[in-house]
């Protein structure tokens, strides 16, 4: 079977690379030969190993009737969205880890490859190297699946965990980051949680056969996490993460991205430096969890090459559509319940904390070591609905006692 | 697509079930209607929603053109081989949970299948609805699998873990088992780790593209372990489980199952009660772990379904052969290296200790709390192969200050 690749940069020459080192294995599970024939980028690689095998010229790739299999690995909804229109349209599979085009035009590129008899597959745009999205299109097709919860941004995960181990600041853990390669110079895309967002919204589609999308979701991301909000985590037995979570409520869907501190007895709380999970709810099958390295170049280029295997072992797949909704399906985030940690900077000790006691339902003082910090207090709430505490946190606000709110993470439950 | 289930007991009851209940995800997933059109048991199940498909002639299903899939649910080597080939036989699909049987006739029935140009699956075979068989055969292809790690086996897991938290000892922990209906009546294949063996087989022939027979595989089950050795893993930081290891070792495969002792960091620690999880690691992909039910009616009829679910969507597969070695492909376990922790009674402690010391290399003492228990001392050893440890124990129960040695457990470290 020809392939080939679009976009020659870590990805797509981590696919090449892959194809040709561990081409007896793959040639074992896939029943045949994967050759990479073409690939497509507009700069110059003379020195690649593929040096042979570059075009500058997409026809050579459109028009060639023995290549079966484009793999997309430019990234982007501008050029990446064109050529795969076209690769689909010429009845060629696609393959891609296209988070940002899966998220904004899965819909649509799912039915074009459907109309065409072919498949559009992007295991790699989620979780990098980890199984998921087969998993959940097919391993799990039995259950109805009720929720989808993971930590799903590596470079934020990694932050996250510096910030914990080596009690570095979140700014001085960026700049780490950055310098190790976990985190681009312009990383406002991870940082803000809008690659978590992109990615919760393709796991939800497919979770729930319904397009999910990720403009609707509630994002919030890591960059008002403080070393002192880790501390108090720290006293509560529990770790902060950036989770997304996806939760089937009735006929809609609700979606969030937020930090959120979690017991050290989730699932989730051991995960850590870039490494992914998701743990998945099924009705039959219960709950399961995937766990693996979720970006870097082999890890993805791994899933995009299992993609390719896919294609090549299953002629004639049928792949289902995500429904679109006539109706905005996710619920509103100011509908959706939880408990919330609050930290308040103080005037006065004592008359904040009958403040807080006078305003909210069932709260908890906490104190992040053996004493509370000098000019704040900080406490978590019961179970409320995000407007609910929007109210309470205005009316403390603007209490006498209370000079400011510091930062308010919400607490994930198991 | 029409199918068949042979032998309705817990999983062949719970398959029928998955399909009513979750026609529609099902349905939207396979891009088609799955229903069981006919049921074979030699049993009578008037009372049962399905009475109206039951039959107890085989012909009815083998000679049956509009039945394309069987789902084999009897279990054993015995009518269940018989009834697999006559299927593959008659160009139907095969479904399986039956490890045994995959475990002993893996390779025969899968060229069978090929042969036939039909599937012989069985996800359900292995870590219940975990999708850990899919995974490796087509989402991680693209890897040179270097290892499969895992805890595989529900009842032996929970019985570990009643131990640990509530500190029972082994039979006391068994009865509980049993009368929780997670131990059969005859527990042995579970407890003697042949379960877990079968299982091990089963992913290392996938991982390793040759068939790897569980009869040449070392295997020790959990019977020995007692509460004091728990104490003992307590204290240094780790906890006792029933672990799966195989690894690749040159052209040879390492595989072994044995009650070991891991580290409160490994990725297995906290994997507890009946749950299963098990860790791969590729040259691609890296590390992943799936984790989940191992074991239950639902989510071991879930995979089966999921298999369904895959011959519906996946027209004309192909699948890999296990390939059959002329040489004994596993590594003798005197050949392989781990470190051991070792419990001695003695009748003189300083006396006692020169000895460990004079015999052992490196090794470090080892207390279950505050204070040594008395008439015992326990050390750990460096890595060491099973041939020169069984040496150095030898010469130690021989020694004259040595009553005899009470346990020795292997240490499994990342």
């Amino acid at each position: 079977m020809n392939i080939a690749i679009i976009g020659y940069g870590i990805v797509g020459s981590g696919v090449s690379e892959i194809i040709r080192e561990n081409a007896q294995c793959i040639e074992h599970k896939a029943c045949e030969q994967i050759t990479v024939k073409k690939i497509l980028d507009i700069r110059d690689f003379t020195d690649s190993p593929d040096s042979s095998l570059f075009t500058k010229n997409p026809e050579e790739i459109f028009c060639d009737p023995e290549i079966s299999v484009v793999v997309e690995t430019i990234g982007g909804i501008g050029v990446a969205y064109e050529y795969t229109k076209r690769a689909l349209g010429a009845k060629k599979h696609v393959v891609t880890s296209n988070k940002e085009l899966v998220a904004t035009h899965g819909p649509e590129l799912i039915e074009l490859a459907a109309a065409n008899q072919v498949s559009y597959l992007f295991e790699a745009s989620v979780g990098g190297g980890i199984p998921i999205i087969h998993s959940l299109n097919q391993c799990l097709a039995a259950n109805r699946i009720s929720g989808v919860t993971g930590i799903l941004n590596g470079t934020t995960n990694y932050i996250l965990t510096q910030m914990q181990r080596e009690g570095r600041d979140f700014n001085d853990a960026l700049e780490g980051a950055q310098r190790k390669g976990y985190a681009e110079s312009n990383p406002s895309d991870d940082i803000e949680g809008i690659d978590a967002c992109r990615k919760i919204s393709i796991l939800s589609s497919i979770a729930y056969n319904e397009f999910v999308d990720c403009t609707d979701v509630y994002t919030e991301g890591i960059s008002k996490i403080s070393p002192v909000d880790i501390q108090y985590a720290e006293a509560m037995h529990s770790t902060i993460k950036l989770i997304a979570i996806s939760k089937r409520e009735g006929n809609r869907v609700f979606a969030r991205v937020s930090p959120a501190i979690i017991s050290m007895n989730h699932p989730l709380a051991n995960v850590n430096d870039v490494f992914n999970a998701i743990v998945v709810k099924g009705d039959a099958v219960g709950e399961t969890m995937f766990y693996g390295k979720g970006a870097g170049k082999l890890p993805t280029a791994s899933a995009v090459v299992g993609d390719v295997v896919d294609i090549a072992k299953n002629k004639g797949s049928c792949r289902s559509l995500w429904d679109r909704k006539g109706y905005n399906n996710i619920l509103p985030v100011g509908d959706s319940k939880t408990r919330y940690f609050v930290r308040v900077s103080i005037r006065n000790s004592v008359e904040a904390v009958k403040c807080v006691e006078r305003i909210f339902d069932s709260i908890e003082f906490v104190k992040p070591g053996a004493n509370e910090l000098a000019g704040e207090i900080a406490f978590t709430t019961s179970k409320q609905s995000e407007q609910q505490l929007s109210g309470w946190v205005k009316e403390l606000n603007e209490s006498a006692p209370v000079k400011g709110i510091i930062n308010i993470i919400r607490i994930e439950e198991e």
